[in-house]
């Protein structure tokens, strides 16, 4: 599915292109998604941005973390590679609670004002956050111009960045409103994680857990040998740990599009979904202080403990899940879980899922199985939840593993 | 393309399905576009409408003068034909100049509320307007709900009920905002254009010349023949003549739709621009008291009229079309139109589609060329447009060839 290129060859043509049978629609729009795995984006050797970019004038994003971090390397390139070429910067001050439409059309607005050409990309340089303000932005304005993602986040180079989704929130709906719109190039260059917070990094390691527990053994293995380096940031560009989590995280995903490019439509049945049954209620009834990342970790937990309540998963699996967990820095429970609000909010995921609330539960490292309500119930959560926080505490000293925020 | 059938199938199975050939994008999603001609779609013994919404609720929207002329004999038909099923009805009062992201994320909102379930299908009950603001609304509630398009107006049966592509107007720029999403059907019933306007049927007439002269002569021989009687809304729903407009209409379409389905951002020479050029000048310099359709027809005589001073156009073929138009009740010239603002227009449009005029002229009935700045000036404009002013006021005696507004 992914032509994976040997890292020398990598080096030279910086792309690592994406076979035709995985993106039907980019391809058919007369242009291929490609993803691309370029270490050192931003230095002056490097051709793959501005390849990327080719002759075009283009509008650039990002948040201003990212202005701060990597804002002047990305001038002094640009300047360098494109001389005399036309960039028009945006900061936008968006976070995962501002995340809206008066966003989205606030950059379309910006695209218009500088009367970007049609053809010109609008390029994502950030986490998640952005790459979704603007996919969207750039799937609405003049009814779809290109975009182009470079990733800055964990989360973004091993799932935002890659997707053909975009969603902003909206009257109070997590994703309530989006869009498919495959971007042309997806850079991934795992550099720009450097300055990452640790918080920030652990939070996109879980969603890497979940491909992992879900359909990728090997990846599971990976990070159970390089998963408590990772999560304490112990990598440089060139460590083969973080390229190579990238580098299968991406393949996972892009396997899964390959199946269903517009998965959320077609199928209501997601082994994908693993960790995100549960873990609605917990970013909510935390006020969203429980990062997303935190939330599926928690999630990843209950349902595997709930898998071996049920005699799905061996006890030997759900060890190295929890185990797994915990050298990742990543939380089992949440000190305020409560079985009663996770039993009821099931019943906005039945429905938000078209009647069914298919609960994806692992059956072993790399596979999973789907649950209906009338297989679990609310005692077996709550025994569930108690066991998990009997762990954390007895063995947490940091207490990482049991969420505990104010 | 077209897979026709003869009217006595077509009136037992209800469909005229579209090949999967014309829509690649739609069949990929798993689900085919279905073009179906269905006359007295809302008679009791029809269950074209009831087979399309399945066992689905839906949410139908619609604008106040469809909602007067047609909206009790719907809820009857729902009623009989639907027993039980539940159906929202919803209301929208937007005009052209109130066609906006507003309005749009409005219909989401009453989906959202309703709880309208995710296979639930968004229907547009009416014009272009109604058509464009659900077709959006479907693309980008909850990243893409099915959505089914059931025309109202002559330029809905022919163009905008048809089509993948919805938007809106945004910040003062005309379809600054949209996407491309296909509806699971357009169902098309001409009998609706029974309480339609007679000025708003004529404005559809004038989208049929464009795509007779642009690409189908034996269309535009029917227009000929047929175009005074249907100007004057003589027609009934066994007509032929309305229905033959409308399915040789729409096959043209479906075949452009065919070749590229992403037109507007893939191809900047596009025929279907044929008329649409000078338009949208005439449009606003009459702040919109012109319509859409007669700008059309004013830009079709005018690009004639050039074409055949420039000697691509055989005189002959020209007087045909200016002919056509007349017959069909439709402006050759507006009594404002001045050649300089026309003139100064052209650089946007130049801008608009990346640097090329690429103005549509018809070389014939049925074949057409694109010229470039260079290939004409201001004297050129002007004289055309003088030529035609002489002939309208030498002629009409309704007035209705040169188009005075207030
Ligand atoms: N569309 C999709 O396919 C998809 C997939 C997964 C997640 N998402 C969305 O992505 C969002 C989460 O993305 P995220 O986890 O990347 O968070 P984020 O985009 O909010 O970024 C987290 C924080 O890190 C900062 N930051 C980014 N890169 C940095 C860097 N290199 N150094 C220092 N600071 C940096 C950001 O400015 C921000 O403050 C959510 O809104 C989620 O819904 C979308
Ligand atoms: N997306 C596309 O592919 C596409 C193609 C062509 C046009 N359009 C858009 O469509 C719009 C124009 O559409 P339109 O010409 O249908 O105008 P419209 O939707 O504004 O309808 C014209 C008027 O007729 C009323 N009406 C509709 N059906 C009626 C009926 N059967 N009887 C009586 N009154 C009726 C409407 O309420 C409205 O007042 C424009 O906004 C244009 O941009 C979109
Ligand atoms: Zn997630
Ligand atoms: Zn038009």
């Amino acid at each position: 599915m992914v032509e994976t290129q040997d890292p020398q060859f990598r080096r030279e043509s910086g792309r690592l292109q994406v076979g035709e049978h995985g993106f039907d629609l980019a391809s058919q729009r007369g242009h291929v998604q490609r993803v691309v795995l370029a270490e050192r984006l931003l230095s002056p050797d490097s051709s793959v941005l501005a390849a990327a970019l080719a002759d075009r004038p283009a509008l650039i994003v990002m948040t201003p973390s990212v202005l701060r971090h990597h804002g002047a390397r990305l001038r002094a390139y640009l300047h360098a590679a494109r001389p005399g070429q036309r960039h028009e910067l945006m900061v936008v001050r968006r976070t995962e609670a501002t995340k809206d439409l008066a966003a989205v059309t606030e950059i379309c607005d910006r695209a218009a004002a500088t009367r970007l050409p049609r053809r010109s990309p609008i390029v994502a340089f950030g986490g998640g956050v952005c790459s979704d303000l603007c996919g969207l932005a750039a799937a609405l304005h003049r009814r779809g111009v290109p975009h182009i993602k470079v990733p800055t986040t964990l989360v973004g180079l091993i799932d935002a960045g890659i997707g053909t989704k975009n969603a902003v929130n909206h009257d109070g709906r997590k994703s309530g409103l989006g869009s498919f719109h495959p971007p042309e190039y997806s850079l991934l260059d795992p550099g720009f994680l450097r300055t990452l917070p640790h918080r920030q990094l652990r939070n996109g390691l879980a969603e890497a857990i979940k491909l992992a527990i879900a359909a990728d053994p090997v990846l599971f293995e990976h990070l159970e040998t390089h998963g408590a380096a990772l999560a304490a940031r112990q990598f440089r560009p060139d460590d083969g740990a973080i390229t190579e989590l990238i580098r299968r995280a991406v393949q996972g995903m892009l396997e899964e599009l390959a199946l269903s490019p517009y998965e959320s439509i077609d199928k209501l049945r997601r082994k994908m979904d693993l960790g995100h049954t549960f873990s609605p209620e917990v970013e909510s009834a935390s006020d969203h202080l429980v990062l997303h990342g935190e939330a599926v970790a928690v999630d990843l937990a209950l349902s595997s403990q709930l898998a071996a309540q049920l005699g799905i998963l061996r006890p030997a699996d759900l060890e190295r899940v929890l185990a797994l967990l915990e050298t990742c820095g990543l939380p089992l429970t949440w000190s305020k879980l409560s079985a009663d609000a996770l039993w009821a909010s099931l019943a906005g995921v039945v429905d938000h899922r078209d009647g069914e609330l298919n609960l994806v539960v692992p059956t072993g490292i790399g596979g999973c199985v789907f649950l209906d309500l009338a297989d679990i119930d609310l005692a077996l959560v709550r025994s569930s939840i108690e066991l998990l926080r009997r762990r954390a505490t007895s063995r947490s000293t940091s207490g990482a593993r049991l969420l505990s925020l104010p």
